[in-house]
């Protein structure tokens, strides 16, 4: 063993799985794969959990799977079905064959579920109960049970029937508070919320968020009780979801941290660039065909940053709101048509109060009372597009099935530069030929 | 009553009051103020404590005190801590010495602390006990204290010592798993995280999303326990933080929702695109630098959108991986040197990828080798300035005590606009001089 590994591994043995985690994340890559078979299975499986998603991938590709089995033995099902994606296509199959029989059942059930699902984020750990039970002969069974590991993060028990259909909940503080004698189908709560295995993330957040339960219970098509999701599995989930929308509004993949190897970025950003290069030559066309208005009258290139830039803020901050409200479940398809109304109410108001300063300005600074009228003009068209742009381009996007956040703020500003540049180039054509300005 | 009232009260009744307080959101307001005072008070005020803020302010402002008082009595002291501060001013001291003695105490402890911190998000409700109680004694106190409003949310209980300092922590499970003769300080666990009552929402945050528990104590200063957070509304606060982040980074006040009246959102937008305006006027100010250079050589005047729309764009996705890792506490102060290095490499690599296209394109496009040069030399110079704004901002504005997030895409795309322009009209003056272009 080299001689530098004890310090570290001293250290790191009194971490927290979390804070080990941490530790794993901010290591230079070698060190943290040299580190990880000297750490106990246990802590370096709980560990290995809390990882980023690169980071995780990154180590066990470098882990011999004679070292990964007793790792992975030590975890949860529902975790190990988390890690088996991150490792090599071709140690799957392997790995998974080398996990003990009940172990490997449970990971490949729970792998069926696609993992932005509620059934991607699900426990199998719970304990069920039969309506007929008593509080004291309940009290009985978790004693009984209380070395397994089913028993970890216990919040709730679920009283199921005999088809395994979920009819009723019971905190552990009705085990605690109610008599020894009641009956289960006493004490359950009937009005179960529950999540469906194929609601989505962002559905199984907003219902945390909405009734703030500490789990919900997960059913099938049929009703039967496969899972629970823990309330700080979802914050993670809600968390990873928003910050999500804020990186694809802007066309990053979603999973860019600041320290992610410059190479890795370049592979995800490179092709939004592109694309965004794609609609800003359609913007550039647009000045082009006004490039003869433009020789003779070239105080109009010095206002199209002006135009750019005022269209593109207050089309991302439309779309910022219609995006956010739709991932957090705030808004309905019905909705649009009102907020399309208050976006062009706005668009009209702001357009107005900012398009009379940049024409005063204009009419100042470049002494043409005509470049501030068409400054102006152009200033409301643009702010009237970027509203309606931030609103029809996030509904249109949903209504196609495509994440609303996806590159929106790439095509809103395309709209904005193009619709900006032709109203405001254009009108300045026509002032020249009628005024002669 | 007027007759339309009945049949909207029949049907909200029977809602759970997240749902309800749903449909108060999206009522008209006068339906939503005219149906209020007729809700049982218990189930009015558990709804008004899950609407969003300005829907709270404007239901709390149009009812009498005689109704409200009957309606805040009901709920826990941290859910009135909350509505208090959405009270129009003058109403909030009467409205406090109204409650009755215990609970006006309880929420005026609460009112102490900063609503953005662990102590403006935590409850007041919460179980101590000693260590030398048994299991069985604390079972009895429990079933003692069963029809205590201040047992509801119980998911841990909390041992303390004779200051009141926070020793150890026992789950309900533990209660229900060991045995009835154990003492808490063997069953406790001692390893306590926990939150200090002044930690900030987003630390808050990040502890919970860390350790994974269902609630985490919060300590004042001299380590006594004063209050509770549970996982739940650590999870509204983390989601209200991500999507805050998102509307700050584009000039929205963070509070705006799709469906906020017009009016409202033009007080909170307007001042932010007159912002936008005075820094867009220094992209156009550098623009008219080179007039006479654009009257030369018009095609000029044709790339600007690609050059503004290619920077704009980069450093959006620099700032938005920054200011997101900042928020979650993934990034420290002493990472901007790595920060940078990474997005400077990225900025080298992706402004030639991208250079050399616009060069071709320009080239081709105009029929000038010198406009194409011109435009990738530009095009490499832009994107490592937006590598650099999109890390010297935020980071600037963390060091000045600034959220990082606010207007920084504002900010970033002035530099992206003056930069790019400065370089590409500069680098066009050059070559026109040097070789005749």
């Amino acid at each position: 063993m080299p001689e530098t590994t004890p310090i570290h591994l001293d250290e790191f043995l009194k971490l927290h799985p979390a804070d080990l985690a941490d530790r794993l994340q901010r290591l230079p890559l070698e060190e943290a794969q040299r580190i990880l078979p000297d750490l106990p299975p246990t802590l370096a499986a709980r560990a290995l959990a809390e990882l980023e998603h690169d980071r995780q991938h990154e180590l066990l590709k470098a882990l011999p799977i004679q070292k990964l089995t007793p790792l992975l033995a030590e975890l949860p099902p529902n975790v190990v079905a988390d890690l088996v994606p991150a490792l090599p296509p071709s140690a799957r199959r392997t790995t998974l064959d080398a996990l003990p029989a009940e172990q490997r059942q449970r990971v490949q059930a729970l792998l069926r579920y696609a993992s932005d699902t509620a059934g991607g984020i699900m426990s199998d750990r719970f304990i069920t109960l039969r309506e007929d039970m008593t509080v004291e002969a309940v009290r009985e069974l978790l004693r009984a049970h209380a070395q397994e590991e089913r028993t970890e993060d216990v919040a709730y028990l679920y009283v199921t029937d005999a088809a395994q259909r979920l009819v009723g909940i019971v905190s552990l503080r009705d085990l605690v508070f109610r008599r020894a004698e009641r009956r289960m189908s006493e004490v359950m709560n009937r009005d179960v919320k529950f999540l469906r295995a194929d609601d989505d993330q962002e559905k199984t957040a907003q219902r945390f968020e909405h009734y703030h339960y500490l789990g919900l219970p997960v059913l099938d098509q049929e009703g039967r009780l496969v899972g629970v999701v823990k309330a700080s599995d979802a914050l993670e989930v809600a968390q990873a979801e928003a910050t999500e929308d804020m990186q694809l509004m802007v066309g990053l993949s979603g999973e860019e941290r600041a320290l992610t190897p410059w190479q890795t970025a370049v592979r995800r950003r490179l092709p939004w660039l592109y694309i965004n290069l794609a609609t800003a030559f359609l913007a550039a066309f647009v000045v082009s065909l006004f490039e003869s208005t433009i020789a003779r009258w070239t105080a109009l290139a010095v206002f199209l940053p002006v135009i750019a830039g005022q269209g593109g803020n207050a089309g991302m901050q439309t779309i910022t709101v219609i995006v956010r409200d739709m991932a957090l479940g705030e808004i309905a398809p019905g909705d649009g048509r009102r907020a399309l109304f208050k976006e062009m109410m706005l668009g009209l108001v702001n357009g107005l109060a900012v398009g009379v300063v940049v024409g005063m300005i204009g009419w100042w600074w470049k002494g043409s009372f005509a470049l501030g009228v068409v400054a102006c003009a152009a200033m409301v068209l643009n702010q009237l597009s970027a509203a309606f742009a931030g609103v029809a381009i996030p509904f249109g996007l949903k209504a196609l099935r495509i994440d609303p956040a996806l590159a929106s703020s790439i095509f809103v500003t395309t709209v904005t530069d193009v619709a900006g540049f032709f109203f405001f180039l254009g009108l300045a054509l026509l002032a020249m030929r009628w005024f002669g300005a």
